[in-house]
């Protein structure tokens, strides 16, 4: 399997951001202000790790038309200028009096033109500001004169709707990290914990060619696992044990999301059962899945199958959701979201259930929507449940 | 090296909350709001990677008495079970409308009794609400009989003081990536990428014990690095290269932040004389570092080393920091910060400079502030620049 070519072309940022331009023209918006992470990205291409450190501002300024403004602290300079981006403005952070915000409000300025006129900022769900909040209160004090509006959904548009080499990333990491998955059985066994199992795996993930393993947990119990988000944890596993693992791992700043369950020695009828209900629901999702229909159905669809295979219910709150940039993103797979799929989107299907108390039975795939249907990036999981032997 | 024990006694999140409940009563503080990771899990012992996915809320109310009260999403519910929290409010997440700010602005009502009770959030530097920032302007406004106040000061003034069970965390997962450094020249040779040196080191972390490795950078060059928070990337690494790897590794939620630097063949003498400054800047660092000392008296203690070494100026904006629960935390070491060392503070000494044009030299190490002194947490680099031979 051969890695893509990492970065994108000029090409790929300047039609990102006239694509957004022209939808805040729509909006008469004529500056947004965006302030994380996949947000600066997406625009700059501006990859570093170094968000991880929670001290410093960073800005992008999108104005009506031309390339970005970059509102950056000085010891990413170096960095921002090995972008696309031309106007960089930096100070010398951390400055905790005026932590760029004085020269934030100044770009912000000079790309508005009257009183009349909007700056977008993202205020909806699934998404947050990453500067102080007083900051932020203080820049809308300043900018009163401005109408400030939320420009999340224009954004969620926009990047729920991936490129060809988007999806290069997205595949070649689903990739990855199906042939870990697959290679698993070699070495877990019972005896060893949850950590060691999932220790392994993280380390398989890199070796073949994963970035990172930002997501990366596991959970087991006898004949099911009571949830999908802690762990891993000391719990040695044990015969009879279910074990789920489920991964985000990233290739060039792109997730895959997707997990996998194992039982080890012997596997009681219900939990075999179980899995393939939420298998059946899978195939379900997948032969529905395709341009024109709606996140909405696409959850009923899986539901159903699930619901005649006696799921108690569901505590994930959504049978998948996007994926990308981020672990998840927008659409959600449940009740009451009408997104229409669309193709270059990318989505999990992740039906899961309580198929008795306290215990979980939750399958995930990695799709893309295509004209007519969808594409599997992750490779299938096996029919029936892995059962490890000593 | 043996591991320390994962998580906290319960005794300790009793300590943390009243603690910081006493805080908020010298201000009038009847209730704070926190909702970020590190803010969330101090009090709470609630530590999962989930944080991962942007697309749910997480809220932690701290009331004037008793234990916090968490307001999460059902999928969190049985994880929070685990941990001494007994109030746990939860809602079918994620639910666009209302993603839990009717139950949250409930909670809040409960623990506020009169008009002019005050609300805790943290507001000011260095911090962030993880929540989209349009329910906050929401929430202010339906709460808006009440004041609303920055916590940032308080949580920064108790969280900087690190307790022996946070410092065992930080120590072991120093000691771990001081033995990975340590090897590193034993496999890294000229020929391989920055990305190659970069993945054996990472695996190598995780091999002896660290859990994951959420910040691990690279750079190198001809006689030198142009920064130090981009990278790795696939340049190939020459004879006269130096290359700089910065980690920030974890164990148990706990990170280590320091970096080692490496010549290959053959060091040019300005190279091998500035890794000799920064050295000496951090001796003096560490020299200087007790209690009732400043931030910014360590920071020109350090660089005045650096200064009579022939600096031509600084491009990272400080030399060290706090480190903890996140990569980079308060204080910082620089001109301005007049935090007071006192004991249990864990920091790095970061001292690093442009020693000739677009060419940095940084070394960094960690310690923590004991009565009289500071000890070490990570092993010492090498006095003198490590120059590699195939």
């Amino acid at each position: 399997m051969m890695a893509p070519t990492r970065g994108f072309s000029q090409t790929e940022f300047r039609e990102r951001t006239e694509r957004f331009q022209r939808a805040m023209a729509t909006e008469g918006i004529q500056v947004a202000l965006l302030t994380t992470e996949p947000e600066v990205r997406y625009f700059s291409g501006f990859h570093t790790q170094f968000w991880m450190s929670p001290t410093r501002p960073w800005f992008l300024v999108i104005p009506a038309r031309g390339k970005p403004i970059a509102v950056i602290p000085q010891i990413g300079l170096a960095g921002m200028e090995t972008t696309w981006i031309d106007d960089i403005r930096s100070w010398p952070s951390p400055r905790p009096d005026d932590d760029g915000l004085t020269l934030l409000e100044q770009v912000l300025r000079e790309a508005l033109s009257g009183p009349s006129a909007k700056i977008g900022i993202p205020l909806g769900h699934e998404s947050h500001l990453r500067m102080p909040a007083g900051d932020f209160l203080t820049l809308r004090d300043r900018l009163s004169a401005f109408e400030w509006c939320d420009v999340r959904g224009l954004l969620r548009a926009q990047m729920v709707i991936k490129s060809e080499a988007e999806i290069d990333k997205i595949r070649y990491i689903c990739g990855v990290t199906s042939d870990a998955f697959e290679a698993l059985p070699q070495y877990a066994r019972t005896g060893m914990s949850e950590r060691e199992i999932c220790k392994a795996l993280q380390l398989d993930i890199l070796r073949r060619g994963g970035d990172a393993t930002p997501y990366l947990i596991g959970a087991s119990g006898p004949d099911g696992y009571d949830n999908i988000i802690m762990g891993p944890t000391d719990r040695v596993v044990g015969a009879g044990d279910v074990l789920v693992i489920d991964t985000g791992a990233t290739f060039d700043g792109y997730f895959c999301d997707f997990d996998r369950n194992f039982a080890f020695e012997h596997a009681s009828d219900d939990v075999l059962e179980a899995y393939r209900t939420v298998y059946a629901a899978t195939d379900a999702g997948f032969a529905f899945a395709r341009p024109g229909v709606t996140a909405s159905e696409l959850c009923a669809v899986m539901w159903a199958v699930m619901e005649a295979g006696g799921a108690l219910g569901n505590t994930v709150g959504r049978l998948g959701h996007g994926l990308g940039m981020q672990l998840t993103e927008w659409p959600s797979n449940m009740n009451g979201d009408n997104t229409v799929l669309a193709p270059g989107m990318v989505l999990t299907l992740e039906p899961g259930m309580v198929f008795a108390p306290g215990r979980l039975m939750v399958h995930e795939e990695n799709i893309v929507i295509r004209d007519g249907g969808a594409e599997y990036l992750s490779r299938r999981a096996p029919q029936e449940m892995t059962v490890i032997q000593s």
